[in-house]
């Protein structure tokens, strides 16, 4: 099972410390650049205006199983919490997409720091919400 | 950037056509399998009724780029879709929790197949509904 980067997040977290703990407490902008090989799959992507996107935590210290949650002292496990660090650090956020140019996708609500490497962008859909 | 299972589903569903299109469209309910050296992970996972589950599509087709989306008659960019067949086969839905029993979680919103390798369960967070 092994991955390969579709593309680079463009943001202005320079570090893990700079960027928010979470996709939906971050307002600012991020550039999802797609390179040129899989271009064509962004083909009617601007048609929706929320997107799953799914990144490589590369800081991330997958050895970890159990952390503490933000504002909490119990011990919790990783698949119980938001937390970075996990066996498998595969970001996750759902982000409003501002505007496609080209293989860029200018987006709000990503908690990526600079240079994270994208590994899939799918539509969100709205009945998910209502589970 | 490599992959490690760490669990694998249960489901009604023994082929791809077998299968839900999503997830949101299963009502049936599926194990999730996680195995016993990711237990200490799930500690703390029952306070959650919401699951963000990410899967490995095994059965996929990485090279496809363009899609015919269900009902449509013009082509699309995978990332457009939510078709299994894309550069990197991460399957998500969002599963509500039945019950935990050990390192064993009985959901409902699941579409994979049975045996599909798991590779990461967080908690959703109510917050990613509104964007």
């Amino acid at each position: 099972m092994n991955l390969v980067p579709i593309g680079t997040i463009r943001s202005p977290y320079l570090s893990r410390e700079a960027a928010p703990k979470s996709g939906y407490e971050s307002g600012d902008e991020c550039i999802i650049e797609v390179f040129g090989d899989f271009a064509a799959a962004l083909d009617g992507v601007e048609q929706f205006d929320r997107l799953v996107v799914l990144y490589w935590l590369h800081q991330a210290r997958r050895q970890t199983l159990r952390v503490y949650p933000r504002g909490q002292s119990e011990l919790k496990g990783v698949f119980a919490s938001r937390s970075p660090d996990r066996p498998n650090p595969i970001g996750f956020s759902v982000v409003r997409l501002i505007e496609k140019k080209g293989n860029e996708l200018r987006v709000v609500g990503l908690d990526a720091v600079d240079g994270t490497p994208v590994l899939d962008i799918k539509p969100a859909l709205p009945a998910e919400n209502r589970l």
